[in-house]
């Protein structure tokens, strides 16, 4: 027997006898030996006794590599389960998971886990920690596995779906388990690790299936590592739209209901409202004509537009009218504007003609895809369609991203860039099928940035399936890029409607339509905001703006309720809070609340007809005329100023 | 042989031998005889020939009757026919129908018959009818027609339907037609008639069949009945939504796309949102919390509601969604808001808790019933649900009275009623069963209604299947009754729903709901305001409110641009006319399209900054400072004025 081990180096080493991963790495270098925690052979994650003894190419895995940072992670999501097991011995496991985000375990049990049984449990693995117990790998027949879980539905499900006879199986103790590419030897190395969360989730994330638990967590094999790790997370879920949407009661989502159909709460709606109204205000001024269109239409238009075919799984199922009529709810409003279009015989003197709505749209997405406001199945998107004639691109291409970075800084978004998306030009048959249209508008689209001196990245593959277009990407809190905005040229539609307009010389003409989009949709654009904002919103868009509070129901009640007359009848969202709590609680729930001005009035605010202002996240009270301090708020609600 | 007939007035008289219902009427008077035109033999319509040869009841039809007039108009369609196939004998004959509403006939054609060549077809009746022929009426085997009709598939149709061996035919010349109940022996009684209009018509009504070709007249015994008829129809065709709508380019609805699927054109949307806002702030001011939830819901809870079981003819099909759940567009948004409740615990503090909401509905109405904004598939309801402790629904019933007299006035809606609609006593198992319930809110709402001191009528049977309501009446152009708000109660809903509230005694109680419409869906509203205002809308409404026209493009447009912005900067809707037309057809094309203010911009305006204006429906023109016309159509706007 002779053998050799090719090193990501190209380096080869020859071996006469089968050697462990581990063996390979000490003898690589003692140093190596020491930081390995696992092996790569072939591609394939190895443990750190697995036995080399063919031709194989071999990386060792240290705790610098991100596959280590995998490994300690499953490691720890084994310990868990033996821990977990020793305190509900009833207890069944479904998945386990490590990855870059951390590890979670599913067990069977939907609500037998406390959040607050989480440091427990942290003790306990501690215990098994310290002792730097052994994790012993064997490697055992399928069928062996099938008989010790043969009351475990979950894990036979799961055996079910490893190929090969022979399964590698993990033993702590009594405690067995399987499924893992490779675990530590030892539980010693598993010093820095926190059990974060609990939640949730489907059997196999089909939500026909039973619900179980999942018990999130993560490890680090440095401190500061960890401790890097839990304030990102603190940070991301102080920003998550969907916790701070239920802390300050602006929407829901009951998959009982409706999958990723949102309700908004009335502090959420009028955020939606206020939002609603200043962009359609903004269009119309800017030339939009706004139109109401139904979201449901004849299932033909879609395969006109070509929907049907690249896009049908994306759809909701159609609805048969009887009278030989398929309906569809719209995935899209572009058929929608195009009926309008059609409407009239068009003359270039109607050109360019800018059509927008607050479309309601549907689309499918997976429910395992679904989150808050973020990912949902029913969404209003800020949509626009301008139809022009070839020699208006390039002006109202202009036009669109002027208005674009306008309403931009109004909610002051500065974390962007602009993106132009190019079809594939290794996939060009994934695409409208026109080489010439894609070629000019793409160097059109180059040359309008060009021309207005802008910084842009390119992406090939990026293009809409009918065109190509100018992306304006965000970041999200959680990091993730995300388009807000869209400027789309598209040659295809018109073709396929028969678009025309007379021009100038009494000819027909296609026009071009530029799909474009300002903030996206109601949904995913109020996450954001959430998001940008942490829930403190500024006063414009503040669900409540004014918060005010009595000193005493019964002295000050009056007073409280004339300053609210005052202050709505000039179209403020001021609430009086004469709950019999304590003063200081209130103060303290209005900021909880994010309300971005209190007013405690007592008995000098009520002689002086003054407000004593406190303003969101200041801990200075200033006494004013209530006079002066309408003027505050107005002049704050006129600029759109971002601070809160 | 012998016989008795028994008259209206229950008088008999004997007879020996047959004997024709004219023989009877000439018989009874000569002036009956004179006047008759045919008879009703035991409930049945006959005509004058037809044969009294045992005993019946039998009633002489005169000119008189309403019958009469369907006789006459039957005659008229009959004659009609006639002439239409001296003139194309290939056209076949669908339908024909003669009632209250004049009379029409289809022919297989669908484009044959145009609406200018109507007065020829008048001038051949005329030609008939002046020599007075005689129809004849033979009673003949079913075969012998099937056989005459063989190539006609729509007579053959119709003969099938129709019970019997024997079947009346009647002919004129060589023409030939059955399906009447009676014709005037001679056409010589037809002297005051009209053909109105052609419209398509699906063969039997139903979408998947033939386009027919429909054409519609009138007939009248007196000339002045006929004038009159036609001025009422002149009335209504000037008020007709549908007719405005196209004319002032507000909306549209094509089958092809969707029936009953409203666009709604750049101005008709801006009256909608011009409403909506108006209606959304009036609620918010009121108390209401507004909210946006989903159009679509899990079918189960359309179970809970009793929808499913007492509703679903009205609504769409369900859509499978995989994962076992199954959706539904909502027919209504009761049970979307009771999510809203449930979603929280709820306290005797939270009460009054007023949902409101401007909610997309769908319902399925037979395409046959749909009629431009009026009847529609897609809508969107001004609805909101009140949760009320039993002691607070008085209370809130006037609340909401009080609102909808404030809109009403605001509309300059006076031609209303009221009226409290109960279960119908002698139908109780149509309703919601709890007989307690149903007692004590109906006299609730009574009780209400007279401590309001308001009049009201009372109507069974027409309550919600849930409880009994007020519905305020409203008379469309048409004069039909229509429901335009309602306040209605539902004990039954929070008892399905199982919705509690803590009281004050700590105990959970049930609430009890309000369902309360406005001013009813966007779309019947407009519809309703639309032919109320004949289109003129009052300024705040109107879509364009000033129109402002250069005398000369070249020497003014700067100036008409510079009043445009002026205007426009302070959220009026304003447009500039800068086409190249003659200044009288711009002036004309303003007051055609009913804009509340034309202005006129010249030499003489420019150099003193002032304005032409032409008030709509007035001849006058008065000029005034820029600054004096925006401040009178500030006001105008403000004041919600009438004037138009």
């Amino acid at each position: 027997m002779s053998f050799s081990i090719t090193l990501p180096d190209g380096s080869k080493k020859e071996y006469e006898e089968a050697l462990s991963i581990s063996d390979l790495a000490h003898n690589i270098a003692t140093s190596l030996g020491k930081a390995a925690v696992a092996g790569k052979v072939n591609g394939k994650i190895k443990p750190l006794d697995f036995q080399l003894d063919k031709d194989s190419e071999v990386a060792i895995i240290t705790d610098k590599d991100e596959e280590g940072l995998d490994v300690l992670r499953a490691t720890a999501a084994f310990v868990f389960e033996a821990v977990a097991k020793n305190k509900y011995p009833e207890l069944r496991f479904g998945d386990h998971v490590a990855d870059e985000g951390g590890f979670y375990v599913d067990t069977d049990k939907s609500d037998q886990i406390k959040v607050s049984e989480l440091p427990e449990f942290e003790k306990a693995m501690q215990k098994m920690i310290k002792n730097g117990q052994a994790i012993e790998r064997v490697e055992v027949a399928k069928s062996e596995l099938e008989d010790r879980f043969k009351d475990d539905p979950y894990k036979l499900e799961l055996l079910k779906k490893i190929d090969g006879e022979k399964v590698d199986a993990y033993k702590l103790g009594d405690f067995v388990d399987f499924g893992f590419d490779a675990l530590l030897p030892n539980t010693g190395k598993i010093k820095n690790y926190k059990l974060l969360s609990v939640a949730g989730a489907y059997w196999l994330g089909k939500s026909s299936n039973p619900m179980l638990q999942r018990i999130f967590g993560t490890a680090f094999f440095k401190k500061a590592a960890l401790d890097e790790d839990l304030k990102r997370r603190q940070e991301i879920k102080e920003r998550d739209h969907r916790t701070i949407g239920r802390d300050l009661d602006l929407f829901f989502v009951d998959p009982k209901v409706g999958a990723g159909l949102p309700y908004w709460m009335p502090k959420g709606a009028t955020i939606r409202r206020v939002v609603e109204r200043y962009i359609v205000d903004k269009e119309v001024a800017d030339g939009y004509k706004h139109v109401y269109t139904p979201v449901l239409m004849n299932v033909d238009a879609y395969k006109t537009s070509g929907h049907w075919a690249h896009y049908r799984d994306d759809m909701f199922p159609p609805m048969d009218m009887g009278d030989g009529e398929m309906l569809e709810l719209r995935p899209m409003n572009c058929p929608s504007h195009i009926q309008i279009y059609k409407h009239h015989i068009r003359s270039y003197r109607d050109l360019p003609l800018r059509i927008a709505e607050l479309g309601m749209m549907h689309r499918y997405e997976k429910s395992g895809a679904l989150s808050g406001l973020q990912r949902v199945r029913e969404m209003t998107l800020n949509d626009g369609h301008t139809f022009v004639s070839l020699d208006q691109i390039r002006e109202e291409f202009a036009k669109v991203l002027k208005l674009i970075m306008d309403v931009y800084h109004d909610f002051g978004i500065t974390d962007y860039y602009f993106r132009l998306s190019y079809r594939d030009p290794k996939n060009t048959d994934k695409y409208y099928a026109n080489d010439e249209m894609w070629e000019t508008s793409q160097s059109m689209l180059k040359a309008a940035m060009d021309d207005l001196g802008l910084d842009y990245v390119e992406a090939e593959g990026e293009a809409a399936f009918y065109g190509p277009k100018l992306d304006i990407q965000t970041k999200t809190a959680l990091g993730n890029d995300e388009t807000m905005s869209t400027i789309q040229l598209d040659f295809m539609l018109p073709e396929r409607f028969g678009l025309k307009y007379v021009g100038q010389d009494g000819e027909e003409h296609q026009p071009v339509m530029i799909h474009r989009g300002i903030v996206g949709t109601m949904e995913r654009f109020i996450a954001y905001l959430i998001e940008i904002y942490k829930g403190a919103f500024p006063t414009w868009l503040a669900p409540v703006q004014a918060e005010i509070i009595p000193v005493n129901n019964e002295a000050h009640g009056e007073y409280a309720e004339k300053v609210r007359a005052e202050l709505a009848k000039r179209g403020f969202r001021v609430e009086v809070d004469d709950r019999n709590e304590k003063l200081g609680y209130k103060i303290r729930e209005s900021q909880t609340q994010k309300v971005p001005y209190t007013l405690v009035l007592g008995d000098e605010e009520m002689k002086s007809n003054s407000v004593n202002v406190r303003r969101y996240g200041t801990e200075e009270e200033i006494s004013k005329s209530l006079e002066d301090f309408i003027n505050e708020i107005e002049a704050d609600v006129k600029s759109y100023s971002r601070e809160n």
